[in-house]
């Protein structure tokens, strides 16, 4: 785990912190004044909250995408920051607000699955069906319950008092949340993220017990598109310009890209696509 | 009133504040370093300042669309913020820089009207023509002029120490700021904002007396490109995945949207373009 | 000077702050967690501090337009600032992950010239090689090695904790850096930058000991792309609409712009094409 948290010890969220920390992770891009709403209620609920964007730029309406951008940043956060999540294409249908509490964090999102990945690393110990505090509108409400509800979270406030107890069990969970195992023992995965270098980030997760630093072995082979890439490698630096390379990423997935280019460019290939990766032990 | 502040009571400014908050709106994309130089300049008048982005992704010198999107976030921050709105085409020529106290906040920007709306909801009391403090240079002003400005008021500064004063009824103001009745009865407005879903957000209010948790009825007919929308729903969901819906917008205007679409795109419709609204009483 | 620093008088590092600061300018896009995960570790290493996004949209691997912006915005932060630069196309190759004093502010890059200009403005005193604290990936030195060792100095640890004393001789400075005169008196200079709104800026300086609020001259003449511009003048509001003007710009340099459009298009030009100015004395 040491590459994922940089090598931090996790602490309890008991540990004192100085001042209260909210992420925001949207769908809502930079151009409209949501975000700025938002971080307005907040700021008025709890002033002494820093907040912090994760992405606005999440592909609206992308459950999976977000899902995956929180969890390569959650691990990274002191104990008690309170990670608010709003991707949300049920907004106004039947579809839960909640909050979640683990042994490390907060998180408070709809529960459409978008804390499965996240909640994978660090588990759920309570959630609560959020109450709304107050008449709220019926599309917006990153600004009308989720926002107030994470600011309360986070100057304190119990989760008993921002919600109604509801069952881990029945929390929703994406389908095909990693890479499975075939009889011939390769991992058939998938594309969960493309960045913006146009890396392609897969869910074949890298055992981490292994050392990072020397040859991550010839044996390891990676399809994806119509390519087959030989060898798994440590970095980019590793093949000249222009060629694709697959080397263990900086969230410990099996990644794919071209130095100094683009693999999805180069590739075809997008969120959702299949890899396959052999020779993984 | 209630869904445009998400319930919260509006207090006035003399409430005490723990660090004072200050907005900024302003079309300089976030590529370039002219917003970090704003941001230096008033971390070192105003340390513990707070500043909060609004947008920076105003489309270039389109003023009326900051008008919108800076009315939709202020009267959701606490009583004395300070909004620095640096939407400028008129830099180095004769419109003037002005700061403006009202009831709840002060607003920094150019004297161009794009604080037209947000003054509208939140009247101004009081009015000053910004002095230059130091020799400015002839393009930026938003780092050499507005923000050494917004920092000094919102660490407390007067009003009377910034500026001389000016009439309030000299304001520049946008014209055509809402929808117009017209003889029949139906209401004539615009799209004053397309947001990042596709959503065309309109100039046509809905009035907040009524419950907007009922029926919004039937008798109502919105008309757009050449589009007719039957009836006002309460929220996306209420149709089905690529069908058009009508409804009451988080800022309590009339919105067109595409469910899991973009409503822009399929009826070809951008900012300025003409709405007509039916059988609203 | 006055117009590059907004007439603010530079203190020493010395000066008293409340809260440390620490930049951000990367090339890592706003879609992706790279930000937020460096924010994560920065804010559990260094609570207090406060961080300032300067811009993650520098161009993938674009170090040259990176050590422009970087230069345009640390005049105007306060003494004592870390700024911290991830532009790193040589992320797991040799080049050396560095820290560099001057007498205003603290830098932590990847030594690839990206401090360059910034260090022109403001010489460095003292420079190390960054030790790595803890197991890194190969791919992230943003988070796991740069923003520790920032939210470290930010936090008041020495230089010589972070790191292992380097020769400021060796340090790695772009080629090129800036405009070279030419035996006919003229500058021949390049395009270092272009900003949102198509505005061209040149690394040819205006010297500022001139006063700009006078008439800059109509023995000044500029040449870019296929265009000669005649006179240098002192704002856009001094031609008409969409008309080409030079001008010098809020960093100092000469700069050409369309007003109320993009010169970048109306020319064809972009970074690294040649600008020459003559009459500049």
């Amino acid at each position: 785990m040491a590459s994922l948290t940089g090598g931090l010890v996790w602490s309890t969220i008991e540990t004192s912190m100085s001042r209260p920390i909210i992420t925001l992770t949207t769908d809502f891009g930079q151009a409209d004044g949501y975000t700025g709403a938002m971080k307005g209620i907040i700021l008025g609920i709890c002033p002494e909250a820093i907040v912090v964007d994760i992405s606005h730029e999440i592909r609206p309406q992308a459950v999976r995408q977000a899902a995956y951008v929180l969890s390569t940043v959650t691990p990274h956060f002191p104990p008690g920051t309170v990670h608010l999540v709003v991707v949300d294409p049920g907004v106004g249908s039947a579809r839960r607000p909640i909050a979640v509490r683990t042994g490390r964090a907060i998180y408070v999102a709809p529960d459409n699955g978008v804390l499965s990945l996240a909640l994978t690393i660090d588990p759920p110990e309570v959630a609560v069906h959020l109450h709304a505090a107050q008449p709220i509108s019926a599309t917006f409400h990153g600004r009308d319950l989720f926002a107030p509800a994470a600011a309360r979270l986070a100057c304190g406030v119990d989760l008993a008092k921002v919600g109604k107890p509801i069952s881990l069990v029945g929390l929703v969970t994406l389908p095909n949340l990693s890479a499975q195992r075939r009889p011939d023992g390769s991992w058939l995965g998938q594309i969960v993220h493309v960045d913006r270098f146009g890396n392609l980030i897969s869910d074949v997760e890298y055992p981490m017990t292994k050392d990072q630093s020397t040859d991550l072995g010839s044996r390891i082979a990676v399809w994806v598109g119509k390519e087959k890439i030989a060898g798994l490698l440590v970095t980019y630096s590793d093949v000249t310009p222009g060629d694709l390379v697959a080397y263990v990423g900086s969230s410990g997935h099996v990644e794919i890209a071209v130095r100094d280019g683009s693999a999805a460019a180069r590739l075809g290939v997008d969120v959702g696509d299949a890899v396959r990766v052999e020779g993984l032990s």
